[in-house]
């Protein structure tokens, strides 16, 4: 039975999240739909992460089996045919055909994230719901600083959900950089795996950092707190993108090994 | 009497263009809309260009004479909260007192705006209805070179809609530029004013230079042809922006002149 992979773009404002879910539509249900409707199997896939309501991403990545062979691009304009056909934003950027032991979210070994910010006291027209709008200035500098206290090995119970499924609140970030080009703030974060709300509730910690009301010293403080009350407010999911995900090499492509040992419950 | 400039960012997607009409939302009703909300005024607004349904900006100017002295950061404020309370999708980026000279569309000496092209083979998902997709590679460089041909006073009548009601074709096209970054092809257009669908016929016309249908040889001989048959398609509004209004020395600030003799049916 063939495994593809696919590298998936959405806007996320539409959709519940990722996961398929009772209360709305979800990506994983667009795109399980539209497989059904192309070849009428019901198959269940899997996605790197599991984006919440409102997240957007331009390089999910997830898995699928399906019964036949299909030339890769066929099976890419079939699928993105049908896709629009049912209304989403949603699209297949790419597919290729790995081996059984590549699964979409226990072989990452690198996920990357991007947060959004635009700092201007006008309200946002032309990016509502792709951005976090922040009316006031912000110092990107003082954010970086911040955000390099958090870069590392830590217990980041302070910066996950209280409905956080992974077993253990310790991640390693590898990159958390705050950088601006006019009024965009853009953070960009990169780690194995992320828990639920991390991202958000970093960007939303990073803010006050920019605001001047927390010092760098006041970010690390809440870090070392280990406690979800001495995070900051999370930030909204607008400013969100699930930008890329790597796999050790090979993986990805047929004949790999690709089994891992995180828990990776990404729930970014 | 004050007069009030201001410069506005709009998705356009929802709008059935700049300019009021019966069959539904325009950018100026909303903000005439908001402006009667504020102040009780019924007010016509004028804007630098009459942008096309689905046509965005992220620097349209416009001008309303209001009866009473504002704080222009109250002005903006209380517009944009009105804007948002009617579920537009439009933000009063800028506001400035100017003198009764000042006329955001007869005062302009300078227009400039972007033409966003993703050329891949996916669909759009985050951009669907802010580019134009085109599903195949192009060569911006060739694109680039087609538009050389094209700067510079001229008459355009190849490249203007039918419909435009400019009193003569010609126009001064002081800049096209085609620059690419991935998979995303801009092309700035700069002039002092522009013919209706100017720049979408622009667009589409160096699309085919683009895919190597046509040299840039074959696009000057669509310009001299002055024939409206010449034109290649054109493209969509999607991937159109209005970007910045430039007005002479002063002109925007109180106390200046600002008359102008171009004819100015910018269209785009």
């Amino acid at each position: 039975m063939p495994r593809y992979k696919m590298t998936v773009e959405y806007d996320g404002i539409p959709y519940v999240g990722w996961q398929r879910q009772e209360n709305g539509p979800s990506v994983q249900g667009a795109i399980e739909g539209a497989i059904l409707s192309l070849t009428g199997e019901t198959v269940s896939i899997r996605g790197a992460g599991r984006t919440d309501s409102g997240v957007h991403a331009m390089g999910q990545v997830m898995h699928a089996d399906l019964s036949k062979e299909w030339k890769v691009y066929t099976l890419r304009n079939a699928l993105n045919a049908h896709l629009r056909l049912a209304g989403n934003r949603i699209a297949i950027l790419d597919i290729v055909e790995v081996d059984q032991s590549f699964d979409a979210r226990f072989s990452a070994i690198r996920r990357h994230y991007l947060y959004r910010i635009i700092a201007r006291r006008a309200p946002l027209a032309l990016e509502a719901g792709r951005a976090w709008w922040v009316p006031k200035d912000m110092d990107h500098e003082v954010m970086h600083a911040a955000a390099q206290t958090l870069v590392g090995r830590h217990d980041f119970t302070t910066f996950r959900s209280a409905h956080c499924q992974a077993n253990s609140p310790v991640r390693t970030l590898d990159r958390l950089d705050v950088t601006r080009s006019g009024e965009l703030i853009e953070i960009r974060a990169t780690a194995q795996s992320f828990l639920h709300n991390q991202i958000r509730s970093l960007a939303g910690t990073l803010k006050l950092a920019g605001e001047g009301k927390w010092t760098p010293d006041d970010v690390r403080a809440a870090l070392e707190a280990k406690d979800r009350k001495a995070c900051g407010p999370v930030a909204p999911p607008d400013g969100l993108y699930f930008m890329q995900v790597e796999y050790r090499d090979g993986a990805g492509s047929p004949g790999s090994e690709g089994k891992d040992i995180d828990d990776s419950d990404d729930l970014s």
